[in-house]
């Protein structure tokens, strides 16, 4: 099922349910039918398996259509807010090499998931703006990567168990003021407002079962400059539970943005970075692509 | 006032203002006089100023001897969870010296906050156990801050406004395993569960009006291994909150831990690091004392 934080003009961001060129409005067949269905995505993740098969019965029911609505006629938002971002840094190989050469990083690959942060206060939903303000950067750079939702709370997962606690897969942006490293840490250079682009939809994991198998893309005013295959993270989405786990506890509706391929813009000859006016498109495989706008912010 | 969570045996958290040796039952209280007050303290921070007025005058009620629990009698809990934590890195000079040497950390005093984050899952409360874990850490260390807790939503906020958005102070102890950077991040070696200690109180702003006036202390089985004071600072709480804010939002309940002066287990020689059976303790002049055991997590 295909899963996204939908409004009209006229009412609140509600769950809705992406089918081809539709949104199905859960929250209005719920009402027609007199089902139970939950209005946003975070209480959906909370219920678990139930409420994600009785939504799924709901929306098989006979009045789904009448409920539909072209996507192109409504707004979409981020999916959730999630209560973490985990970020994974230097989790492709050319993206180590090319950190190595242009930002600082260790030119050999990690031995363990290089982790850092994102707060809630960063998402922004497709098409939203990025904002770039050049009293504080002039390195805006992006990162296309996919995104794990995490489903029930995980602790002390092992990488066999890890992907029953994945409730689905979307997309992350994780935009980079590089000139905003601080002592060498990442967390005000990648966690300022609107430097997590999330969405456009959710895929559920029992829609999605191999999240290694997946392209992922960036364009920037239409032009390639990332093009990789979710098979070449270097610590994959089990291992990186297992890892997380060891030490922290994930909660439903937790992301993990599972680091990025190369040609992140400081790797190009000569730098590549965001400035106002420019529009930003990840696309992975099976997911969707999540577009935003760059904007000057000051 | 000197606000708090607190539990008895047959209720569940909720909201105190301690006077003395005593806990106000302010639930209980408001009930008796038909008084609305929030049943927690992060319902309490939304309500703005208003809200606080509302509780002063609750507390000066001839009732409120009548709802008094000796402190001794209940359980005291983190004041509340953090949407974000945002820790402050080498903000104390003697400790920049002390990390040069022994956490290849930059010899020269900041030039900007170093900023970093842990999540809302490694809060724990007075009491609880810091969790020692031997598969994932030799290195388990200390640092007592001055815990800055935001009432207002803030961005772009000048220093001179910034403490207009402060809730009130508290303490944090900043627990890190120090073998757990990875790729010199520290969100994973600091932002473990119950690497977050946070408490006992939070004392308005109103009441404690000179945060960078105040003795901090840390002790390890009662040996003091950490001494100094908040006027050391090397950016003061409003140069952080106008620097955090230039780039990010600060919402009501977060909290800005002020970073940590000289004494931290890696900087002694030998170095000295927790292990199970330790007690630690974090005073904070004006706040209080917070006290952790530490457990085998394994």
């Amino acid at each position: 099922m295909i899963l996204l934080t939908f409004s009209t003009r006229d009412n609140t961001p509600r769950l809705g349910v992406q089918r081809d060129d539709t949104v199905i409005d859960v929250t209005a067949l719920a009402r027609s039918t007199g089902a139970e269905v939950p209005a946003d995505l975070s209480t959906l993740i909370n219920q678990g398996s139930a409420g994600l098969a009785a939504l799924t019965a709901l929306v098989a029911s006979d009045q789904a259509p009448q409920f539909s609505l072209p996507i192109a006629d409504v707004t979409v938002h981020a999916p959730l807010r999630p209560g973490k971002i985990i970020g994974v840094g230097l989790n492709y190989t050319e993206h180590v090499a090319e950190s190595a050469r242009t930002l600082d990083t260790d030119k050999d690959l990690p031995q363990r998931p290089v982790l850092f942060s994102k707060p809630g206060t960063a998402v922004v939903g497709p098409g939203e703006p990025i904002r770039h303000n050049a009293n504080l950067t002039n390195q805006l750079d992006w990162e296309c990567e996919v995104a794990v939702v995490i489903g029930r709370t995980a602790k002390n997962v092992s990488a066999a168990d890890a992907l029953d606690y994945v409730f689905g897969y979307s997309i992350i942006n994780d935009i980079s003021a590089r000139d905003q490293r601080r002592g060498g840490q990442w967390f005000f250079s990648k966690g300022q407002d609107s430097y997590a682009p999330f969405g456009p939809v959710i895929r559920t994991a029992d829609d999605l079962t191999d999240p290694h198998g997946l392209d992922l893309s960036l364009r920037v005013n239409g032009e390639v400059k990332q093009k990789s295959n979710s098979r070449y993270m270097l610590f994959k989405i089990p291992e990186l539970i297992e890892d997380i786990t060891s030490g922290m506890t994930l909660e439903p509706g937790d992301v993990i943005a599972t680091g990025s391929p190369a040609g992140v813009g400081a790797s190009f000859v000569p730098q590549q970075f965001l400035t106002p006016g420019d529009v930003v498109e990840c696309t992975v495989e099976s997911i969707g692509t999540l577009s935003n706008p760059v904007i000057d912010a000051r």
